[in-house]
């Protein structure tokens, strides 16, 4: 008997008959003789839904009011699920982030959990119903508000409940098999990964790969708790991800996987003055306007020139923000001009084993230059390689990397209608 | 400056559209030095559609869970209302019926409201904001739940709040400019009411008239509100509701209006025995399944039989369950047969004059009769004459009694989409 928290995402309870099939799974969970505690994001896409709502009323809608407005859709969610349970002779009982004790800062819209005080929760699991809690959302510590908590905040809720109650797995059910050593719809022959450490997984999740949220697996990982990433559509075991891989056998040349990224645009600085706190202007620039910025080059300057360029990538959502946030500075930044480029692909190796294994870069781009694609950025850390390239040729260099670095597998990937996430 | 408690429908907030107007009403309201409160019900259909969503999940949702996805609707709604208002520069907080002081007793679903303590609407009021509180909900007195409030909740819920807060006047904003003397989509030259009493406006809805609830119109008559019924599309004015008969001069010939209503069927029970006790046996049966009855008629006995039949009408929806009801008690009730007949249509006209005016009824026979429509039961209050006809006779019978009774104003209606509610 354990005490197991499982999360739900959008697209596993997207209608009535996938919320049926959940309250199944739930209910089978809870006949096993253990602890649930479940938590619903909204259904499919209605948080977008409702965003885009909001954004038609006012371009820009007051942060306490759209909190108010985006808790409605796992108010909605949950109600269901209960409904749900309740149909199948179990008992359910419900909670909004505030009742399961969510406590965040008041940043609406990007709240971050200051504190878990699950005690309702604890008291529905010692009366035996099952607990479900509406994701994504919690109450301000001091004013008492209703707060959200920004993207992968459903993933994030389930872990910190995980963390709160001592929980001895969280259930990730979303509507792929698990982690890939590449992208299924990309490598047929990707293989499921049986498991992956915590460091591995913040790489991939950073890289690209669209299974779990980075701040989901960094909470999990400063609490340690085991997260298993599975398929609500079926009851294969998936993926788990635990451990450090700092335990990991340093002979093991272990490559986990590739990981791609098409969201990414590219802003190249030309002609800045090749000076100390040069750069640092130009980030600044870029932080005030609260953008985050993911790889940077600085060329080396050109002899005689006293200028260089500054190359960084973004997400490209952000791309003419950050632009129009440049030009307006140019006078005080002192650049020749801007380049942008939003055809670029970010494609990664991720894997413990290289620390160990100084060939792994050159295999790397061996294997891109076997299929003509041309590497424009390249960027390192102890455990990832990633590079751009023309989002035209992401697919062709993950195929390459996968073969090149022997991950694939005999079984095809399944893959279930739906985004991955 | 007067104290305004304003009421929005589903359809005058069925998008973002929409939602900016009722917006820019309200602060002109506002900025007229007006204190303003106001209550939302949900976008268009979407309690409609939560309902469906639940009912493909169970059949049978339990209460306590339906009123929580419920009530989702009016959260939403209220929360773009608000967004809209802030940013036209004005200052609106939000409540849900809890927060308002709604007290109700615990019947989920169709809760009745016991009491209205509404301090935190009056603490807003003072602060100088606008006050935005959703309609059809509650809590429930003693166990502190979520409740709704079930048809023509949110009307309630404005007229409750205006007696609670003493308010001048109630405005009931719709798709519609008013109450007319008959349906002007029958109707063309129907002309809009100026006023209306609270008796004459509770026949008119007890006879079909969609624009306001019975139990709103009685909430309204009891507390002395009056009603201000217009439209959300034009600056008009519309029909106000106040004021009872006993106050009309008794020689007025004040006929008000024609309603029809196509939502019932019409059950016989064919041979019951002659007997004290058995019609009563019949509408227990049929009380025992929550289902209201409309119009009665018991058929004067055949001689030598000892039998009759006993005829009611009830909403069409309610037509199967009590066939089912009746048929399982069969024994006991000891009847023939049944007749059931769903293709019937109920036509009213509406007075405080025809009190006073014995020629109302022959007119109304003759009006009817010219153009050939068979009267099948008629059913007589003080100030109301109904009856059955066929339904493909409706809208002939609304149109010759209009003329008859010379309702007909010179302008003709202007009819807005929507559905007359």
């Amino acid at each position: 008997m354990a005490l197991v928290v499982q999360k739900y995402g959008g697209s596993s309870v997207q209608d009535a008959d996938r919320i049926k099939r959940v309250a199944e799974r739930i209910v089978e969970t809870r006949r096993a003789g253990n602890d649930v505690v479940v938590v619903v994001s909204a259904m499919g896409d209605f948080t977008d839904e409702l965003l885009d709502l909001a954004e038609k009323v006012t371009p820009l809608p007051p942060a306490r009011e759209l909190d108010m407005l985006l808790t409605s859709g796992e108010r909605i969610s949950n109600a269901l699920v209960a409904m749900a349970i309740d149909a199948l002779g179990a008992e359910a009982r419900s909670f909004t982030g505030s009742q399961a004790g969510v406590i965040t800062d008041a940043q609406h819209g990007r709240a971050k959990i200051i504190d878990v005080t699950p005690g309702r929760v604890r008291q529905a699991l010692d009366d035996g119903a099952i607990a479900l809690v509406a994701g994504f959302q919690g109450v301000s510590q001091d004013s008492k508000e209703i707060t959200t908590l920004g993207r992968g905040g459903s993933d994030t809720t389930a872990i910190a409940l995980a963390a709160g109650l001592g929980a001895d797995v969280c259930e990730i059910y979303t509507d792929v098999d698990g982690v890939y050593t590449a992208d299924p719809r990309i490598v047929p022959n990707a293989s499921q990964l049986r498991t992956i450490t915590y460091e591995e997984m913040l790489e991939m999740a950073a890289s690209g790969a669209k299974i779990l949220h980075l701040r989901a697996v960094e909470y999990a990982r400063a609490y340690d708790i085991p997260l298993h990433v599975r398929s609500s559509y079926t009851t294969k075991p998936g993926t788990v991800v635990q451990g450090s891989m700092e335990d990991l056998p340093v002979e093991q040349a272990i490559i986990t996987g590739v990981a791609h990224d098409r969201s990414e645009a590219k802003i190249t600085v030309i002609g800045v003055v090749d000076h100390p706190g040069t750069s640092g202007k130009i980030f600044r620039t870029i932080a005030d306007n609260e953008i985050n910025i993911d790889m940077v080059v600085q060329n080396v300057s050109a002899v005689g020139t006293g200028k260089t360029d500054v190359t960084f990538t973004l997400p490209k959502n952000d791309g003419q923000r950050a632009m129009e946030a440049l030009n307006r500075s140019r006078a005080e930044l002192g650049f020749d001009r801007l380049l942008y480029d939003d055809h670029i692909g970010k494609v990664s190796l991720i894997g413990a084993g290289m620390r160990s294994h100084p060939g792994v870069t050159a295999t790397f781009c061996e294997a891109l230059a076997s299929v003509d694609v041309n590497i424009e950025i390249i960027s390192t850390s102890e455990i990832r390689i990633s590079v751009l390239t023309r989002d035209t040729e992401v697919d062709s260099a993950v195929a390459a990397l996968h073969e090149a670095f022997q991950l694939g597998g005999d079984q095809v990937a399944e893959v279930h209608a739906g985004t991955g996430r």
